[in-house]
């Protein structure tokens, strides 16, 4: 028996979506339920993909199948396709698996030739719009399946309006429809070298392989890269009775959420358009009315609607978005769906539809996206402000900024060091401008997609930025860009929105980010639902605090090396460096000790109670010195100027000489992270006493203190064994010479390779691992995240070598192969080891989900991140325990 | 019943080495075989672990049993220890387990006190022997059990020989050493407050406590750092009955090898001395005969001592080092073990040996180190050179260079930019010296040891160095050093040889190495044995011809950046790199397309019939343009100069545009291997072609050619993927052009350690593996090499926080376990999967045997360490099987 490729509506079952498609599924499964909705048939995914598997040929299966499902339609509708008395239309759309709203293609009035018109006319008594639809089928046939351009058909239309003095298209008569008809009919003719099809199976063959095809034109292709959708997949095509909201005034169109999408209030919201056809509500030719209309105008229908739409919403236990049309005072659902929303509106119906019992609360967990959750985290635009928005671009990195415009990186570069916030604008961005970029609040490009340079670039540096604004023409000699008839100059203030894409006219408020009360209600639910802890990488008391307010469970990553940055110290710290004899070290370590111990007073005070993961010093020394380049030239101008202070230049030319000794090729791999705590002990001694000296006089005040000294970059045990001995030694001191009791544990990060490969050996003298997953992806692809990020990364994610940015979302195959190996090696060795990760990626949704599956702790993550962070934990412990009672 | 801490002679076994040390295992081995041994007997190394255990205390038991093996010893000598008429004198030496001549401590003559060298006079009729014995024994034990300088006793000496007129040491008569005595015992009490012990129990006890301290004096615990001994071994006493070369014309005592351990040759080798100690053999105040004397001096002892060598050879199946005295016509045997050879006689008695039926093939394979070996194939001097031979220090690289000395880096620098060749002299090196090493031919420090800086770096960059040559006495102000009264100063010319330590006056003759034809024959042997292939690193025909001249069987590595370096090509390159359209970049690909083909077609030529791996082009692109600062600096200058030509200018700055694009943090991980193949696809299609057209053309001369091209630098399978498509698709277009049939693979480097842990994914795309260990190291340990060796792996290696330097010895815990991984992996999804290495490790014999342990098919090394690995492999092959036989 041959494969049925072809299901009646009421065939299908909502859990077929694989092979009917969201809508194909939505229909059979509303047709269930005895929902109003036209009758049809759906042609399957698979049909697609047999489709292009025979090299674009419709198979004889599908053909046959199709021929069937008309008969049988014909046979319910007591309508006949092609039939001049009473004549069957059909809408021909696509469905695919996952929803790409607006990406493929639809053809409508599908069924209408020369004959069946009259026979539309004189069934529904309206000729205007029988030529009407006929001549919007020729024009979305010609357009989808015949390729011919849209504004051919459009043209024709305007010089029947300029003949008739006309200005609109509802002005124009059942005559004029025709006039248009013969010349639509006369362009196809000229276009294609042949006539219009005036067989309607020969038409639904053909808009069914249009439909096929579409699913892999551009705009479809690159809206599945987006969105991570695999392409293998194929569209279902939906072939359905048109029904017609254009038949009079008891007739009408339109959309309606369940929920406000944007607030996620609980009102019924949409629009609504009476003697209309769905795309005059697209077009935008006249203005809907608010849903609350049909009420008025429909009372009848209205309480239909509503009834319905509240069965959908228990049916599907979600908001839905659903579009309707009213044929003669008879009301039909043309589709249903789950319906988009805003991060907060998201957070809202999940609470709302928990306690309203229609969800359990881990499915309210399920229904927020992380990471549309982190939108709410960014600053933001004030959205009491006026904005005079001046076109809109993709959304490549969240956040809202405002600034001067500038053309080019280096002038970006220099305003930036004058204070100034500039706004970088480029065609599209390259290597060459990663200075500019760094200068910059944000980033707008006309060219390029959500994987372009600039936006691979910004998200890393966490900047917003907007790509691919196709409407800018930037004229980068005059310094200016044109949108429109606006022209922006270099200068110019102007803000843009990387969450929404929207690019906007002058300086606009920004404000900081506020949640809900929902927003703590569903992270409470997180809470008890989820198993790995949350904490936070914060260096100050500040950021410890605001971690807290985001419910962190204890800092993963404090990094001593920002202490050391703070400007007041850098003198310091450089005097350390460049002593000559230890005594001189000593005496600069001395200084710096008690900044450092009030540093730790503040966060340990700030994170009382919770855990303090604190890494030693990392990077290498020659960052807390001036840059090699400058230096030299301020030596060469020192040594030619014979005025120049030969003091001045001697200490110049020592300092210039330690630079020099101290450069490194690949600094990255150098003399760093614990190699700079053997070869200088005093160092990490002073760190180790100030943060023992820190917990014991915080512990005589009463608060409790955590203090968790972390190694950095080992990659062989005897590093650990060394520098461990080192920490504890001081510890022992501090605690003898202040009577005072302090737990503490000393751990490892694991972000060399080789720890992870040696965790066992490693884990002995460890009593936690906190994976350093950043410094470990750099290792395990040999990736620069400095160099890839701004020279071929891109390029990688554009040609899908790579499926993510590996810096952004874990590697799970390679990278995370290593963290699985480590956890794994160091608990057969200490099964109590504690297990954490610290990398970016901590704040990463789909990592976090394979921290939970390999069984580490903890993650940790910028205090912004925390709050998705809770989140995407509940989420995988909710799938988790779910897979496992499948299972 | 306790422990047996204390055996005699005739108790012990060969076999008992790690119990008795080798000395005493020895001794026991001979006296059971009824030579003419000394009786005595042998406190074990436990006693000198107990020793230490007990906190630097003799144990009851051992005290206990030497007393009853003392007792032993008396009866059988019939002599008496502190028995004035007939007293036991004895030696007491130490015995490691593994030898570490002149390491330790040793006190003769045990037993004399101020009765019994009474008695001992009149017991030899010898009053001057006694007295001079005597004194003997008071400053050996005065230096070594009380820690007197050496120099105090020997002023006494000098003293009594200016008071009556005398040069040397024989003249002094027997009241002259009745004199020194007291001297001596004066100088003893006021050096140490008390007299010299006369009871000769406590002279005992208190030697066999300075012998086990001696385990762990400076000189031991260097050494066995050195030679990789372990710490925890321990050594065994050996005390003896002393036998007397130095009573008479009837007397004497040598050394002799039972071959030339220089040659290899068959002969009797060594040297006597009548009437004399052994000490007076090393403190060369009379020059020894050679050995061929004894025959005519004492012909029936010479007889009675071949045989006893000759049994000695067969007995221990090897060269031996035998020690030897004549008392008063007697002969004794104090000591054999296998004798130390130059590597040239290694191989030759290896060899021999066998032909002369005493050892096998495989054990003679065993007998030669294939480090040793290693020496061969490095330039050496001249051996039949006049040397003027200064000083000596520690070998710490082989080979030998002449040059001018400098004192520091800049003018080593300067100097070999003017094509100078200079050998660096510096108390020791630091990072900061670097630049200088590099210009240097050789380094000679006067401080550290053989892991040192100097030694790290050197080794690293294959250039010779001693290091540690502490009679150097450098005066870096005055830029001299001297050697006793020798002056050498900047610009003077001086030799060294790193192999042998040896430090020459002036210029030296250097001869490339010669291979003897017992070389040949062994590595045939070798050949026989080995199932791991050995194959060479090579860029150009000549090392390819070399190569196979040292018999490689392919290339496992051709670096096609050595040929994008030649200076000619350099233009050319860059015109490429700095191409601004493809149509530029392919005119420059076109100008080297046929040079690559030349190359390629003089290796396929020279590798006719054998595999040649190609890695397509590797470092990152700015390694072909100037560096940075020198650009920065001669912009600035035309920038500066109101005369320069703008159009240079303009060139200038273009050309710094692009090496500021193209800089990179972190080169190593940056835009280099196949990145640059991805982005710059055109460049690898030149290579391919200049790869397939070679082999076409020489395929038409009827040379059969095995082309295998290699990737390098992939980290995840889709890289691979798509870039062995670009591959195939070159070949199949150079194929159908030629109408020539090429048989060739696609592989690629496992060097990315991604690449290991998904190496069955990239297993699917690989005809072969090439393990890039060199930065596989690099990225595992996250070391930067060049970083490291020249910042802080000379410490770790120092402080024992890495075994080896893990660029030379495969770290096999680590990177090891991912070369291991990668194997196992890629066999998994491909079981005929070939797999080599290619880094540096390919030449060491360590790693060599990993690579047999893991199933690789072959190692590829640079040229001249193909025969110590062909030797190094069948050794594993060796082991294993036997191993294999036991288990």
């Amino acid at each position: 028996m041959s494969k049925k490729v072809v299901y009646r509506f009421d065939e299908g079952r909502g859990d077929m979506k694989r092979l009917l498609g969201g809508k194909g599924a939505n229909l059979a499964e509303m047709t269930r339920h005895g929902l109003p909705v036209p009758p049809g048939f759906t042609i399957t995914t698979e049909a697609c993909l047999d489709y292009y598997a025979a090299g674009r040929r419709l198979t004889q299966e599908v053909l046959d199948q199709m021929e069937q499902a008309v008969a049988d339609l014909e046979q319910r509708t007591g309508k006949g396709l092609g039939d001049p008395e009473r004549p069957l239309l059909v809408s021909v759309r696509s469905g695919a698996v996952i929803s790409m709203p607006g990406m493929m293609d639809t053809v409508l009035n599908l069924g209408l030739n020369d004959e069946t018109v009259e026979g539309l006319a004189r069934m529904t008594g309206n000729p205007r719009f029988a030529y009407d639809s006929y001549r919007r089928f020729i024009q979305m046939f010609g357009d989808v399946v015949l390729g011919i351009d849209h504004y051919l058909f459009e043209r024709i239309i305007d010089e029947r309006k300029e003949e008739r003095g006309l200005k609109q298209d509802p002005e124009l008569a059942a005559e004029d429809w025709q006039w248009v008809i013969e010349r639509y009919k006369a362009l196809v003719k000229r276009e294609t070298k042949e006539s219009f099809p005036q067989d309607p199976k020969e038409q639904l063959r053909r808009a069914v392989i249009a439909v096929f095809d579409s699913w892999n034109n551009q705009r479809a292709v690159i809206y599945r890269k987006i969105h991570k959708i695999p392409d293998h997949l194929g569209t279902a095509v939906n072939v359905q009775m048109m029904v017609f909201g254009n038949m009079g005034e008891d007739s009408g169109t339109g959309v309606a959420f369940t929920r406000n999408p944007s607030t996620g209030e609980k009102v019924l919201y949409g629009e609504f358009l009476t003697n209309a056809q769905g795309e005059d509500v697209v077009a935008g030719l006249r203005t809907p009315e608010p849903i609350s209309a049909l009420k008025r105008r429909m009372p009848g229908i209205y309480e239909q609607f509503r009834e319905i739409t509240d069965r959908l919403e228990r049916h599907y236990r979600d908001m839905q978005d659903i579009e309707f049309t009213v044929e003669r005072g008879t009301l039909y659902i043309l589709q249903t769906r789950s319906g988009k929303r805003t991060a907060h509106a998201a957070v809202k119906i999940a609470v709302d539809l928990t306690k309203e019992g229609i969800i359990d609360r881990e499915t309210a967990l399920l229904r927020v996206d992380p990471d549309q959750l982190n939108q709410l985290l960014h600053r933001r635009i004030d959205p009491e402000a006026q904005l005079d928005v001046l076109t809109k671009g993709l959304p490549a990195s969240p956040g809202a900024a405002s600034g001067k415009v500038v053309f080019d990186a280096d002038t970006a570069e220099q305003l930036a060091r004058d204070g100034e916030k500039v706004i970088l604008v480029r065609p599209e961005t390259t290597p060459e401008d990663i200075h500019g970029i760094l200068a910059s609040q944000g980033i707008l490009t006309s060219r390029g997609g959500m994987t372009s340079h600039a936006a691979v670039v910004a998200r890393g540096m966490g900047k917003p930025c907007i790509c691919g604004c196709e409407e800018l023409r930037i004229d980068l000699r005059k310094k200016e860009f044109r949108v429109g008839e606006t022209v922006v100059r270099e200068g110019d203030l102007l803000s843009i929105d990387g969450g929404t894409g929207q690019v906007i006219r002058g300086e606009v408020p920004l404000i900081d980010p506020e949640l809900s009360g929902e927003f703590q209600e569903i992270l409470a639910w997180a809470d008890e639902i989820r198993t790995l802890k949350v904490r936070a990488n914060a260096d100050n008391p500040e950021d410890a605090a605001k971690a807290r307010r985001f419910g962190a469970e204890g800092i993963g990553l404090c990094r001593t090396e920002h202490m050391f940055m703070e400007a007041s110290r850098v003198p310091i710290v450089q005097e350390m460096i460049l002593a000559e004899t230890p005594e001189q070290r000593q005496e600069a370590l001395d200084k710096l000790l008690p900044m450092q111990l009030e540093d730790f007073k503040g966060i340990f005070r700030e994170m009382a109670g919770l855990p303090v993961t604190i890494r030693l010093l990392d990077p290498p020394l020659h960052e807390f010195l001036p840059n090699l380049e400058d230096l030299l030239a301020e030596v060469t101008r020192l040594r030619l100027d014979p005025e120049s202070d030969p003091q001045e230049l001697k200490s110049k030319e020592t300092l210039l000489g330690k630079v020099k000794a101290l450069h490194e090729f690949n600094p990255m791999m150098g003399h760093r992270g614990c190699r700079l705590g053997l070869s200088h002990p005093e160092i990490y001694a002073m760190q180790a006493e100030a943060i023992f000296r820190a917990a014991a006089e915080l512990i005589k005040e009463g608060v409790s203190v955590q203090p968790e000294v972390m190694i950095p970059l080992v990659g062989h045990v005897n590093e650990l064994k060394e520098l461990r001995r080192l920490v504890e030694e001081t510890a022992r001191r501090v605690m003898e010479e202040t009577g005072c009791q302090i737990s503490y544990t000393v751990g490892t990060m694991i972000e060399v390779p080789r720890a992870a490969l040696t965790a066992d050996a490693i884990a002995e003298e460890a009593e936690f691992f906190s994976f350093g997953t950043n410094d470990l992806t750099q290792m395990t692809f040999a990736f620069s995240r400095d160099d890839a990020e701004g020279k071929f990364l891109h390029s990688y994610l554009d040609r899908k070598l790579l499926p993510d940015n590996p810096f952004m979302t874990l590697d799970t195959e390679g990278v995370g192969k290593l963290v699985r190996m480590g956890v794994e090696l160091g608990r057969r060795v200490k099964p109590e080891l504690k297990a954490g990760i610290c990398g970016e990626h901590g704040g990463d949704a789909r990592s976090i989900a394979f921290c939970h599956e390999v069984g580490l702790d903890y993650v940790s993550c910028s205090p912004f991140r925390i709050p998705p962070a809770r989140l995407a934990a509940a989420q995988i412990a909710v799938q988790s325990s779910r897979k496992a009672q499948q299972g």
